[in-house]
């Protein structure tokens, strides 16, 4: 059994735990070191575009969108990695808070194009500012050298896992 | 603006879909990149586990407990990557569902230590066969050379990202 000291962060109340865990085989385990590194850089993206009042998730939604005016829903979800049900709810709130704009397909009545609006493409410029920031300091992190190959693993595991 | 080709996985309908996507700067980004690789390894989890019929967040959570009986839900929130608001509906839900036992540290009536029970021994079983089939489909993708690396590289953002 291994004991490995655990890399805790620092807690909400700001106290610091060093105590030492067992993490038992999930230390030495791909799918609990990508959802911890994950959980880690989403936190960290939120903490630094909290000013701009939202949330960090929707930045990809925004970004897709904004690349790709007109975009389908179903097109949306595949390219965004989430299913439509989960992300249907997404969609609607940011139509709610008028940073997306829907419109009916008229060859297709059950499918709705995406665009953004003006005041959205004001939100993902901000948000851009803020995942740029974000990038350098995981840049920093990973190391110019490696950051390719680092990428490159990600895009496989996207794509291959089964 | 850079055109990419999507990697885009099977829709839950079985449609293929491979149009064209242009994910502007997302597609060299380590933030979307990491979102995309977690996602895709969590439902290709779930998807394994399914007939254990418990949800695949609670892996983690059950080793931890297994490995360190008696831990508190500080400890437990902190070892585990999640806050300690996020983490109390998990618990409790195991607690309810008889898969953990929470009782009262008599010097601190604040704090709950947590152990495993017989039920929960049984289903952490179970999910620990399906993790090692999914750690070895993940080891098979990032290839047994490279693995290593790509490990200490997830563990390092996860432990310093600001």
């Amino acid at each position: 059994m291994k004991k490995v000291k655990a890399q805790l962060r620092r807690g909400k109340n700001g106290e610091s735990v060093t105590k030492s865990i067992d993490f038992g085989p999930l230390a030495d385990w791909v799918g609990f070191n990508l959802r911890m590194a994950q959980e880690a850089a989403f936190e960290a993206f939120s903490h630094r575009s909290k000013d701009i009042g939202e949330s960090p998730g929707r930045f990809g939604t925004l970004t897709l969108i904004a690349r790709n005016p007109g975009i389908s829903q179903t097109e949306l979800s595949l390219a965004n990695g989430r299913d439509k049900s989960s992300l249907t709810p997404v969609v609607e709130d940011l139509v709610r808070r008028g940073l997306v704009a829907r419109k009916r397909v008229n060859s297709d009545k059950r499918t709705y194009s995406l665009h953004l609006t003006a005041a959205g493409k004001r939100t993902l410029a901000q948000m851009t500012r803020c995942a740029r920031q974000h990038e350098r300091s995981l840049d920093a992190v990973i190391g110019q050298r490696y950051r390719k190959q680092f990428i490159a693993t990600l895009k496989r595991i996207a794509a291959e896992i089964e």
